[in-house]
């Protein structure tokens, strides 16, 4: 009944790259490190759409966010190549904050959870079944 | 240069379910929630491609895990309707384990996120641009 010469199920596009359940499994748990802490997906969800905020905007719009949270997250997606910033050097200094291609490519993918956790059933799943 | 009055970035078809960054933010967490646990990941990928795997199959398949820990993943993606299972009659019994319809639907969506990852820039991103 199991197939274990059929080493994955998932599409062949990631297949090379991620060729063992194993491999494939850490794959989803690195993207998942990048998204974890507290503000990172709100923050994502408001740069979405190719918007460029500056920090006051991005303060004014996450208003639970304390502002040295909201820089900690910030730099951290910065660091992970999700997140650039613009320094316009003008008195007083204006940052703004946009998501690289990268990051922006982030968004069908999220899409995608999003679909999948609204196609959730109903009914509460038969947790036990005989053949 | 933001469009505070454009509220989503991401594609209208989870835009009903989810109107806002924050609702939106909100959905993904649950999903990573349902994702979390040391093994999860690692299960679900040896049970895509609507692969049926006995309790011993699935702790041959993953050596690393202890028996206890196996059944306690089981049992909690059993009850976010991940997983379900069907138990054979039979002396001694035979309890085998798949994926639900809607788990098996999670693998377009974490395809989506490895096809993300494995499309990372090799160069480290500007950290900080002027116009």
């Amino acid at each position: 009944m199991a197939r274990t010469d059929q080493k994955v199920g998932y599409l062949p596009s990631s297949k090379e790259l991620f060729p063992t359940p194993k491999t494939a499994a850490d794959g989803v748990e690195n993207v998942l490190r990048i998204l974890e802490g507290r503000w990172k997906l709100v923050i994502l969800f408001h740069l979405f759409g190719g918007k460029v905020l500056r920090f006051s905007e991005l303060e004014r719009e996450i208003p639970a966010i304390s502002q040295k949270m909201l820089i900690q997250q910030l730099r951290q997606m910065e660091k992970d190549g999700v997140v650039s910033r613009i320094v316009h050097h003008q008195v007083p200094p204006k940052v703004e904050y946009y998501l690289t291609e990268w990051g922006q490519a982030l968004c069908p993918a999220l899409d995608a959870l999003l679909a999948w956790a609204a196609s959730r059933p109903d009914e509460p799943p038969v947790g036990q079944r005989s053949p």
